[in-house]
């Protein structure tokens, strides 16, 4: 593709040679006929002295030997001209003779089946989604327009996904929360009759485990995005737009609003409501609800300033320990 | 069934008419026909609102427009009430045709058998073992009476489990502890020659994983709970009763004691020992023996009231930075 | 075999009669027949009153009345002396009719495929390669000789294993990163092109999932250790003989040196570099670079000696609150 044919596309500029570019790269490993990217003055240095054959950047970057697309976000327009340079190609559809598909399973157009998957009864499968070989698909379940399916992902009954879910391997979605009744000394199962709702557009990261509802759902919001093995509890209700890293635990009924942004390990308690636009530190203990448009940090999680405000003072105290310790004793003598 | 037939069942006394219920239901979700519980006005003044046709509430609890069932438990008498409006349906035995199972394999009565199992030889299963999709059974396991494998379970060989053993999907049973012998710079792979016991009525959540011993075996003691993405490294031995929130950890040869209680995401150490009825606050990091019926939490995880006090302490101590740095300068000038 | 025999092979030294034995064993669980050792005198004497025939035991340790071969280190002799009493049985080429294998594999020798497998087109399965039951190899991966994946393990498209790769079950290999460009309240995936290298002798626990990079790739050097339920983010590049104990983190393009040693759910952030030889400590939130042989702790990780020293610290403050509280008051007023 001639890069003055992506950069109509991608609503870019070109400068210098309307060259030829037929795949993309990052700057470490690009070759001649890549595509590669630079936000900055030291990665277009790199990318300069690199084989790309063109680079995406800013309007505000210097003139460079190489030829430039200028757009407004280099790392997006990257991302969008992969699809221009990688189109979808069109799947046909098809389904492994090994997998083991119930009969009342309705089929969209276009689906594709793996090898040694399992579809149980009266699931819907939407036009072009994708199962890949291993998965398990309990019954009852509904499996929303181009949903893609990576190997062994298992729904247990009733979970339904909306259009354009992506779960990657060994995700499992609808397992019985843990919930329980003690009573006099033996603990009894409390029926897990909710079910799961994961809305459009959501993407699931490897060995993630997300629960039933007990008595009500557990419901995942669109645009969702969610890393590998978190657990998100029965009940749990998180909203549109969250970026959830890695090995996260929502306990369970807890509310996460909209556009929530969580770093990896963090666990939050169950019954809370965590506000839209909250941000979550690295390993923190949320411990409490949390208002919108907060940052919040720490073991217990508290906001930023406080937290940094503590360490500083821990780390001050520490250093001045002897003459601390001198007053102290004065004081008690 | 007539309300005052399940009253009958489960111990308690009906006041209003004595209607029917088909189904049962939360709060939030009720039909009519659907059964729901109260456990306090509040709860109550709702399912009044809902379309239930009965509430399971207390007998301390006041009169009600609605058909009522007072007992001891309202939750508890939820749960049992569960199991006589939806019964178990006997189920008849069957192997699916896609399963592959050895010919030394010796089955119970009534043994159902998923799509893509692998059952490898001279492993046991008892009456009434359920073994869903995508389960590899490795050579000698032993499977108690009633025990429910969900899809893509994996035990290693010699696995036992006793009776009534859940096992959610995706959990690996018996995998190699993580033991080397470290000598000049090379990292030997130390022998996993012990095996995993399960005893009766323990469930473990989707995604766990639990070593085998290295030379002793592990041990998972009979009606402990196990929640989802928890590691349980090489001969450890959980007592009875014992509740395990999310993504805890325990570490290898430690010992953890009946009627012990853990929140999400707790890590405890190897070697050391738990004791009974210990009560351990989430996230926190276990470095030592604990005694029995103590509460601790934190990072490192000491008594409750210590914990709680260091913090109290900290914050005073950061309000009262000003003050206190100025005291410590006079005192050095 | 002879212990005189075992004896040669480990280079230890026989003390009293030269007996048999067929097998070995921990002291706690030792029959008839078996070896087994002490590193102590405490364990050495256990040993004596366990049914054992021969201890492997130090120079250095006091005469016994067992049969002993003396050795520089008992617990690496018993390791060793394992394969001598257990060898590798040769096993024979072997593919489950269940298996489904794509007509472009490339087979070495003595390959082993197990039940509901699937593998895809262009991957190459080295000599003595083991791929137990209900694996999922996508196209164009590579699995270097004597690689043994367990049941259940995935692996995307283009991972790279070489030698003696020993992955769990459950592990999931070559997933997407979770990499994503947020561009005016739109999320938009970002290209998961690189892919994993993981070098000889590496081991991974169960349900572990190692994210292919980015635009770079994601590699784990030679003999590093990974225990259950790790995650390693996209462009991770960890170093040789690292030991990582279960629930670590490692989040996105950070580097970690050879031979550092992790203990259990540590997490450490983005873009940094954790020198050689550094250890550290359990649950651990590592939040920059570290040098090369630090050990550190904590939350956030410090030096051990600081961390320790802010917690005695913190502890002194806690306990005499009174006088110091008290004495900021009469300061205030």
């Amino acid at each position: 593709m001639k890069i003055s044919d992506l950069a109509v596309l991608i609503k870019g500029a070109v400068e210098g040679d309307d060259t030829d570019v037929t795949s993309l790269s990052g700057i470490g490993t690009a070759r001649a006929g890549d595509l590669t990217f630079a936000q900055d003055e030291s990665n277009l240095s790199l990318a300069e002295k690199s084989q790309s054959s063109c680079v995406l950047t800013t309007v505000a970057m210097r003139i460079s030997s190489k030829p430039l697309i200028r757009v407004h976000n280099p790392k997006l327009a990257f991302l969008i001209s992969y699809r221009f340079l990688h189109p979808l190609v069109p799947t046909t559809p098809f389904i492994h003779p090994s997998a083991v598909v119930a009969s009342t399973v309705k089929f969209g157009n276009n689906v594709r089946i793996g090898a040694q998957t399992s579809i149980e009864g009266q699931v819907t499968l939407g036009d072009n989604v994708i199962i890949e070989s291993g998965c398990v698909i309990k019954e009852n379940c509904f499996i929303g327009a181009s949903c893609h399916l990576y190997p062994r992902v298992v729904l247990y009954q009733d979970t339904l996904l909306k259009e354009n879910v992506i779960l990657h391997a060994g995700v499992v979605v609808g397992c019985d929360g843990f919930g329980y009744v003690k009573d006099r000394g033996t603990i009894h199962k409390f029926p897990q009759l909710g079910k799961v709702i994961i809305e459009e557009n959501v993407e699931i990261g490897a060995n993630s485990t997300i629960d039933r509802g007990s008595l009500d759902d557990t419901i995942i919001g669109a645009n969702t995005k969610i890393d590998n093995l978190c657990h998100i509890a029965h009940n749990v209700k998180i909203g549109r737009n969250v970026i959830m890293a890695a090995q996260c635990g929502i306990a369970g009924s807890t509310t996460i609003g909209d556009d929530v942004t969580m770093s990896g390990q963090i666990a939050i308690t169950d019954n809370v409501t965590i506000g839209k636009n909250v941000v979550i530190g690295g390993k923190s203990a949320v411990i409490g609800s949390v208002k919108e448009n907060v940052v919040v940090w720490g073991n217990p999680a508290r906001p930023l300033a406080q937290t940094k405000k503590q360490m500083a003072v821990l780390s001050w105290l520490t250093k001045n320990f002897s003459s601390l310790s001198k007053m102290v004793k004065e004081k008690n003598s």
